[in-house]
C-alpha cells in the first residue's frame, strides 16, 4: 500500500573517532525512503536547494522513490554537521544551517493525499502538522521527533502526538519528554499523550514497542564494525513502515515483524557513511539479517 | 542434578537515591543459592564469622539449601558497603571489610565433590580455583568475576577461564578484560580465552549469550520499581544454573530457556533490599515472569 514520508534532505558533515566525511547525502526522509522503498513504493515530500546534486536525485529515483513531492527551492540545501564520541552514544551537533528548510512548507502532491501509510520524519512539529493536514484519511501515521523540538516546541509536539497512531523516539528523547528515567515508564507516559503505539529505540541495546495490552522487544543486530550511526533511526523507521505498508495492516503480528525489519535496515545503515549501505540493496539482504535476528531471539 | 555454589556470604550496607539499609544479608553465594534452590537442590560452600545470625542460617536452610560446606570461622562476617547513583548503572563501593574472607580456603564436603553443576561465584580467582580443584569431574562449570580481580589478579583469572565451561560477566567487566568497546567483540574475545560459552549481562538492557555457532539475546524483565540492584547478577546466575541443573544438560535449548529463567530470577531480586523477594518464593512466580518474557520476544 502507498507510503509517504515527509521530512528532510541534507548534506551532512560527519566526524567519528576514526574518520570524517564532508557534504555527504543525508536527511531523515532520505534514510527513511531508501529503507522503506526496499519493501514498498515510497513517495517523498521535502525540499532541497539549487545545489542539490543531480546524482543524488538520480540515486533516489533509482531506488524507485517517487519525487513528485520534492520541491527545489531557491537557496542552499539544509546542512548538518556533527561529531560522535568513540562510544557512539554521544553525538555533538557542530553546525546547523537550515537554508531552504527555514521556510519549508510541505506540499503533498494530489496523488499522495490519499496515502494510507504516512511517516512524519524529524522536522518541527509545525511542519509535520502542516504535512499531515494534507493527507485525507490515512490508515496509520507514525512520527519521529528530536530533543530540539521537545525543548523549544513542546506544546506543538504534544498536540501532534494526539493526532498520530504511533511515535518512534530514542531513550534520551523519551526521558526528556516525560521526565521518567525508567524507559518502560517513559514509554507509558508517552502513550498517555495520545499515540496508541510507542517504539522506543535504544541504539546498540535494540528497541521495544509498547501497545495498550502488549509489548515486544528486539535486540540490535550485532554489527561488528560501526562506521557512522547517522540515519540509523530513520532507516529503522523506514524498514518498520515499509514492511507494514507492504503487508497493508497494523496488526500486532505485522508490527512485531516490522520491529525485526526495522532493526535489520538500521544495521545496514550504520555500516557506512551516508546512504552507501542502503542504496542498491536488495530485500533479500535485509531478509537475511531478519532471519539472523529471529534466530537470536527464538528460545 | 546436583548443583554446588562456592562464593561469599556478607552483611551489606546499601544506599540508593531513595533509601538506605544497614547490615542486611547479602553475598554472591547467598543470592545465587536462593535463586537456584527454587529449581534444584543446591549446596553452598562459603565462610561466615561468629556474628552470622542464626536467623540467616535458618532462612537459607528453609530454602532447602545444603549448608554442610558453610564454615563458621573465628572473626566477623565479610562486610560490603556501597551506594548507587539514581540511574542504577553506577555503583560506588564505600567500604569493604574482608574479615573472615581474608583467609578463606573453601572446603568442599565429600558429598559435594561429585557435583555435576558448579558455580564459582565472585571471589578471587585463587579462591575460585582452589574450590574447583576439589570437584572431581563436573559436567558444567560456570564462573563469575568482578573488576577488582581483572585489575589485580588478571593472570590467575585468565588461567581459570581456561578451566571453565562458561563465564558470566557484565558489560563493564567484559570491556575491561578485553579492551573491546563493542560488546559482541568483547564477548568473542572472552570466548577466545577459553570458556565455550559467554553470558554477558547489560543490566536494564538484558543479557546475551555467545556460543561458538549461535547466540541468544534476552531483554531485562520490565521491572517498574527497582529498589536495590545488589545481587541481580548472582540471582540471574542462580536462575540460569538452577534451571540447567534441574534439566540436567547444557544443550542449546536448555541454555536459551536458562537465560529466560535467570532474567526472571534477577527481576525479583531487584524489587527489594537484600533477599526479601527471593526468600519464600515459589517457582510458579518465576514461571509467570518467564512466560511474560517469552511473550515479549515472540514475533
Amino acid at each position: 500500500m502507498s507510503l509517504t514520508v515527509i521530512g528532510t534532505l541534507a548534506y551532512d558533515t560527519i566526524e567519528t573517532a576514526h574518520d570524517k566525511r564532508e557534504e555527504i547525502l543525508g536527511g531523515s526522509a532520505v534514510y527513511f525512503a531508501l529503507a522503506s522503498s526496499l519493501f514498498t513504493p515510497t513517495s517523498l515530500v521535502g525540499v532541497v536547494g539549487q545545489d542539490f546534486l543531480p546524482k543524488h536525485t538520480e540515486a533516489l529515483k533509482a531506488a524507485g522513490i517517487d519525487l513528485e513531492g520534492l520541491e527545489v527551492a531557491d537557496g542552499r540545501t539544509f546542512r548538518w554537521s556533527g561529531r560522535y564520541e568513540p562510544d557512539w552514544n554521544t553525538r555533538h551537533t557542530l553546525d546547523t544551517q537550515l537554508n531552504v528548510l527555514e521556510h519549508f512548507d510541505p506540499k503533498v502532491p494530489e496523488a499522495q493525499r490519499g496515502a494510507r501509510f504516512v511517516f512524519l520524519a524529524n522536522a518541527s512539529p509545525q511542519v509535520q502538522a502542516r504535512g499531515l493536514d494534507q493527507i485525507e484519511s490515512p490508515e496509520f501515521v507514525m512520527m519521529d521527533t528530536m530533543n530540539l523540538w521537545i525543548d523549544i516546541a513542546r506544546d506543538e509536539l504534544v498536540e501532534l502526538l494526539g493526532r498520530v497512531d504511533a511515535v518512534v523516539l530514542n531513550d534520551e528523547e523519551a526521558r526528556m519528554l516525560t521526565g521518567e528515567d525508567n524507559l518502560w515508564r517513559a514509554a507509558a507516559a508517552v502513550r498517555a499523550l495520545g499515540p496508541g503505539l510507542v517504539v522506543l529505540k535504544k541504539g546498540e541495546h535494540g528497541a521495544f514497542l509498547l501497545e495498550e495490552s502488549w509489548r515486544f522487544t528486539v535486540p540490535a543486530y550485532p554489527v561488528v564494525n560501526v562506521v557512522d550511526p547517522t540515519g540509523a533511526g530513520d532507516s529503522f523507521a523506514g524498514g518498520f513502515m515499509g514492511f507494514m505498508a507492504s503487508v497493508g495492516d497494523s496488526n500486532p503480528s505485522t508490527l512485531r515483524q516490522a520491529m525485526l525489519y526495522g532493526t535489520a535496515a538500521a544495521s545496514r545503515c550504520v555500516e557506512s557513511f551516508s546512504t552507501d549501505q542502503l542504496e542498491g540493496r536488495s530485500l533479500q539482504e535485509i531478509e537475511g539479517r531478519r532471519e539472523e535476528l529471529l534466530a537470536m531471539i527464538t528460545p
